[in-house]
């Protein structure tokens, strides 16, 4: 859509006298031809894309550490709230290792009763429940908050995207194992290279955990942990421990150095605050966003995604003059908790210069803040967790950049 | 799963013991190494499944007809409700054509005030909704009413899938276009070599179909409309027409090959039903179940699938003795309209022989009826829309047929 020039018509009136000329143009042409006789693909098992398409997710440039990088989905081009697994976000910091299932276990330690060892079979074997939820990094959006924003959706917040994972809740494992006297946190901990290792409160463990084997009907993607996961409904995408190999129940934190030196937000004052897992309430429009440009002032729609990690989004509004006056959005159905929420704002383009905004408001009440806001609370110094109200500037010709 | 014959341990306390033992092993030995160091793939800017996975949508037997033919989902792999894209059933009659949409056009024309073309980048700029719907080929389960069972869930039930279908409300184009008097039919065509058409009341076209150009967050897949289909919810699959390329608005059905020569029900008596349209409730348990082989007696978990095209899944009950008793399933949610709907209903298999069922109920009171019910009503002409009880029977040692 991004080049797009086209006259797109302003206004129902003039867009359908436009809609009458092209009829007349239908009506004295035959039916256009066959596109083309029988593929000559012929049967896919397992299927493909269109060769037309060419959405891409997009990495970081190369680091100088092998395996470390991530890659940002195209929310520019998402459709709907399921993220297409072929374009989920990625972040590694060791690689995506190459696992054989047949040969993968999950230990279950530490402050236990009965330490247990699972294979992907005796996991599948058990209950099992599937459910929608974003996985976000931590980090996304970190460069607005540092004043280097991205000049796209996927740019600027791509680090995130949804899926519907399938597994056991992990209570049910731990309930297995048996808690011992002093139980209160749990290690997980991936099997890559580098061990990439979180410490989760039990409570949370306890709660809505998933130690999940399928992602949007198939099993995990090598980039999102095949063939084992964590999946921490609304926390931080760090702590969803991917290539899952052991969970170690401790009395307290691990202090790894993903929750030591990384994943810490350090403030104002050079204190840092630490397990600040959830990802609160946060909102982007996509369309028409960033690196779009519109072909003409007339009737939009302003479509984005919502989100958070406190559970539903009950409103998103959206907003023409940079947050002067907001507008009510129409949320698709179903608006699960802890998933995106896709909105939806009519919006007429004057064809001069506008600001378009969206804020978020989840079912706690908690309204997605300014960045004034986050700066004034927290400072310069660290970029993970920002939420802030995304802008973008529509210019009279058309392009759409950073507010 | 299908050849797993490893012990799995006969209830709770005896699950924990053999538990027990395995922890012995897991505390004398070290943690494993990982699995693998960097992966030697590399970024791939559109993911693709482990190479260990193999599972597949299998295709019918090679007919004398070109292009013509249906491949079916491994739902007895499925996870959740999405049906991952890759595997999503098919349904040819003329092949998958190639199609540029850059050059691809819907035209509307007919009983209408202005006729109208309309090109993939128009209806990108409209008013745009997303939902979960399945799609069901009329065919799907047919053998099972003749008395051919399919060996597994996806031989016997296949020909269903369930993705996120993002579109263009097709009221909204009805309306742009106009409607004028005496518009009753639509008749919607693809643009495969075949031109497959089906005519559908202007009632439901003006209800909640879509003219879908998304699919589980990305563009459609060729082999399920790329670029525009049409996704009448809940209506036999057929009326899904994909690769739209127009629609004619009629003030009657067009009788077309496919509503008069196929897609209706030859009764017993010699007549036929036609357009019968709406997908009834159903239900497949898709573990256990045939082609699978259970390796010990003890506690399962009964999984399935249940959708109607009415509307929500109401209950879905299971039975271990052929029937004669039913139990309560628990939904996954969100339980969603005319969607797929997963139930779970907990299982000790005692070891000998056990017939297991289920049965839907929709949120319209409309239960799943028995073989025995439709063949009384219907005959064994016809085998579309059949939506028979399913039971799978489990033999002493372990294996699953179709019972």
């Amino acid at each position: 859509m991004n080049d797009d020039r086209r006259a797109f018509r302003p206004g129902r009136r003039r867009f359908l006298a436009a809609a009458a000329a092209l009829a007349v143009a239908a009506c004295r042409r035959a039916p256009p031809p066959p596109p083309s006789s029988v593929s000559a693909g012929g049967r896919r098992n397992y299927g493909d894309r269109s060769p037309y398409e060419k959405i891409v997710r997009s990495f970081n440039p190369a680091t100088t550490t092998p395996g470390t990088g991530s890659s940002k989905t195209p929310l520019q081009d998402a459709r709907g709230i399921i993220t297409p697994s072929s374009l989920h976000f990625e972040r590694h910091h060791s690689g995506v290792p190459d696992i054989d299932p047949s040969r993968h276990e999950l230990l279950v330690h530490g402050l236990v009763e009965r330490p247990l060892v699972f294979t992907l079979r005796d996991l599948e074997r058990l209950p099992s429940v599937s459910r929608i939820h974003f996985i976000e990094c931590a980090g996304n959006s970190g460069r607005e908050h540092s004043g280097r924003p991205g000049a796209d959706p996927q740019q600027s917040h791509g680090l995130v995207s949804c899926s519907e994972w399938t597994g056991v809740p992990l209570r049910r494992l731990l309930e297995e194992a048996g808690l011992a006297p002093g139980a209160k946190w749990l290690l997980a901990e991936g099997a890559d290279t580098c061990r990439m290792a979180r410490s989760i409160p039990l409570a949370k463990a306890l709660d809505d955990v998933l130690v999940a084997y399928g992602q949007n009907g198939e099993a995990l993607r090598p980039e999102q942990g095949y063939p084992l996961r964590l999946v921490v409904p609304g926390w931080e995408g760090n702590v969803n421990v991917k290539w899952l190999g052991r969970l170690h129940v401790l009395d307290q934190p691990a202090m790894t150095r993903d929750e030591a030196a990384y994943y810490t937000d350090l403030m104002a004052d050079g204190t840092a605050r630490r397990f600040t897992f959830v990802m609160e309430a946060k909102s982007v429009i996509v369309r028409p966003a960033g690196g779009q440009v519109l072909p003409g002032a007339g009737p939009y729609e302003i479509s984005g995604l919502a989100w958070s990690g406190r559970g539903r989004i009950r409103r998103v509004e959206g907003s023409s003059d940079g947050g002067a006056s907001w507008q009510a959005s129409v949320l698709d159905e179903p608006v699960l908790p802890k998933a995106f929420t896709r909105f939806h704002v009519p919006w007429r383009w004057s064809g001069g210069e506008a600001v378009l905004a969206s804020r978020a408001t989840d079912e706690t009440g908690y309204v997605q803040p300014t960045r004034v806001a986050i700066v004034a609370a927290r400072g310069l110094n660290g970029t993970d967790h920002y939420n802030g109200i995304k802008a973008w500037r529509v210019h009279p010709d058309g392009t759409v950049t950073h507010a």
